[in-house]
């Protein structure tokens, strides 16, 4: 192998990484072979072992840099944005937008992969987690923000629950998309998402009791 | 085989059911063989043959079993209930309590086994579909009932969309409890579920403008 410069190094470990990705995307997890993804990435066996120990090692990297992508683009339209409006603004058009993209089953699809293969592999499901917690993150700030800003109620916010339930919203809608197809009114969801969080639904509701924790 | 009245054949193919649900649940999907499950049934091969074909009729069985199951719970707290705030209030019950449930970690495995089957296997994935609708339908009659008895502001409800959300909440709260553990705030989420329909978690909500369908 040639000598190459530590930029050199990274740029060609990223071209991997993407390749990886695609591969992972087009054929699943189970079915992605390294042998697939040197193809993809025109790199000899030899080559790719020294980027990467395995299927193992590649999969954790493309869900680092996948995680890394994404969230990026949340804290731009969360943290860079001037008012708690436009971050509003923001933050709805990359969920649309996300919602939208033609890749967005297969996404689903390999996560939904990752999460049982992670139920006997702690190795995988710990990177796994600690991908979906920097998004978490990246909620829980906003939703700080946004109690700072007055636009919640602050007596009733619960930062850690709220984020918790975000999560679960975002993965749902995803996980609705991919496999109840057209009983599945994702648009639908969406709107009435942004309404219910801001007030919008409720016209008159009786007081219940939840049960204690 | 000895003759067995109609009641009898039934009775004991609902035992099978309930053999292999345990078998499922236990092991997973692609773990559990039939010969567990005929174990588990106290039941011969030749026997259980009688009544299932083999693993994919099986798990469609108890997937229509367990829908059925939760389908009347559902009902009963949505429709045969007085008024519209004890609907409410057990229909939360519910929700914590399946949530609380020992077992849900492997229900929920399970399902995400059976999703992901379903994306290679077209008759599953129709199952399976099959039972979700069962349960949204009962949702949407729900929220219908909530909007005539002027819970929800009439202007705003789309009644597919909201049944989708709640659908996508649901399935986002399970796995998120599974997969992200102690990450995951499920109480909290619930709490805050429940406070954000009632719309008691806005204060001055900023409009913005969604993008078009």
């Amino acid at each position: 192998m040639p000598k190459l410069k530590p930029q050199e190094l990274e740029a060609r470990r990223r071209e991997i990484i993407v390749s990886a990705r695609a591969c992972f995307l087009r054929d699943g997890f189970h079915q992605t072979t390294t042998d697939q993804i040197c193809k993809e990435a025109s790199i000899t066996p030899g080559g790719l072992y020294h980027y990467f120990s395995g299927k193992e090692e590649l999969i954790s990297a493309v869900i680092e840099y996948s995680t890394e992508e994404t969230v990026g683009k949340l804290r731009a339209a969360a943290e860079e944005t001037e008012d708690i409006g436009s971050a509003f603004q923001e933050l709805a058009a990359f969920l649309f937008q996300t919602m939208r993209d033609p890749d967005i089953d297969n996404v689903v699809r390999l996560d939904m992969e990752i999460w049982v293969e992670g139920l006997k592999n702690e190795k995988l499901a710990e990177i796994s987690r600690r991908s979906w917690a920097a998004r978490r993150q990246v909620l829980e700030r906003f939703i700080e923000r946004s109690v700072k800003e007055g636009l919640y109620s602050t007596d009733d916010i619960d930062q850690k629950g709220f984020a918790s339930l975000l999560m679960a919203i975002l993965i749902g809608l995803r996980l609705g998309k991919l496999v109840w197809k057209d009983d599945f009114d994702l648009n639908g969801a969406m709107r009435m998402l942004f309404l219910m969080n801001a007030g919008r639904l409720a016209a008159n509701f009786p007081t219940i009791t939840l049960p204690a924790k």
